[in-house]
């Protein structure tokens, strides 16, 4: 008998954010930030401080990843990296629901950021701050095409690991 | 007959900026900025806008290089790379007035920042976005102990040089 083949991961779609999204973001998101392993915000933000930051006005753009039901899984934030002559260099940041990793979220969110900056004419997209333990971030940006321009070392202070490194990571358009 | 030596250049003091030192900064700031060669602010920034980014409140801080007539030759400010778990690393920023370069102006105020930071606790300086075309200052930095940690390519747009690179620079405290 064969091992029968996993069910496909249900359809994600990312629509623009709203506010009215963040009760749904700020459960998922605060756990994430609390836990203090991937980014570099203070892990006690407040849900009116995590909304502010993560509710971009326009030209920049916030996203949510839903699902069928219309459930938010995750959500992206994507903005320009640098001021007057650095500002053809577009950022992202990302954060999936824990409870529904592994199912394609992330890779939906970048792949939306990515094209989302190379339609309004940036010439590349830069992380900041990619956390080295962040193994799964990492290997996602580099199946897509990033690479590791630099890492700043002990530039994060795991709460587990420790000192550890913030990788820059660039992808060019 | 031997060249007689340079005269040694004025000292140059260093002490916290003030709002009333703004109206000193401003002029060779908007210079600075308006040439668009070494930093990645808006080249059209205004006065107020300028100062709004530059003069920062504690317990970030910004400095005035001034001569023994109280002169305002440069300026620099220093604050936190980062949040969160990422906020033991410092970052500062330099601007001397060209008509007062080569005196020693940008080290006295980047040996400053490197105190301000030991003496705060910092376990290291990280400048996010030095123009590699900026030899002057990058040679600066890299006298006093700095490293290149990567470069961003094609992060500047430079007005004569055009698309080049951006160093990602380090220093542990």
């Amino acid at each position: 008998m064969q091992t029968p083949p996993a069910p496909p991961a249900p359809p994600v779609h990312i629509r623009q954010a709203t506010a009215e999204d963040w009760p749904a973001i700020w459960p998922f998101f605060r756990t994430v930030i609390a836990a203090g392993e991937t980014f570099t915000y203070p892990t006690d933000l407040t849900s009116e401080q995590g909304r502010d930051l993560w509710l971009l006005p326009a030209p920049d753009r916030t996203v949510v990843a839903v699902d069928d039901a219309g459930a938010v899984l995750g959500t992206a934030k994507m903005n320009r990296n640098q001021q007057g002559n650095g500002s053809h260099v577009a950022s992202a940041s990302y954060l999936v629901d824990p409870a529904h990793s592994r199912r394609g979220v992330g890779r939906a969110l970048c792949t939306q950021s990515i094209d989302w900056a190379r339609a309004r004419g940036f010439r590349a997209i830069q992380y900041n701050a990619v956390v080295e333990t962040n193994v799964h971030a990492v290997k996602l940006y580099e199946s897509l095409g990033f690479t590791v321009v630099g890492t700043v070392p002990e530039g994060f202070h795991h709460p587990v690991h420790g000192y550890i490194g913030l990788h820059v990571m660039h992808l060019a358009l």
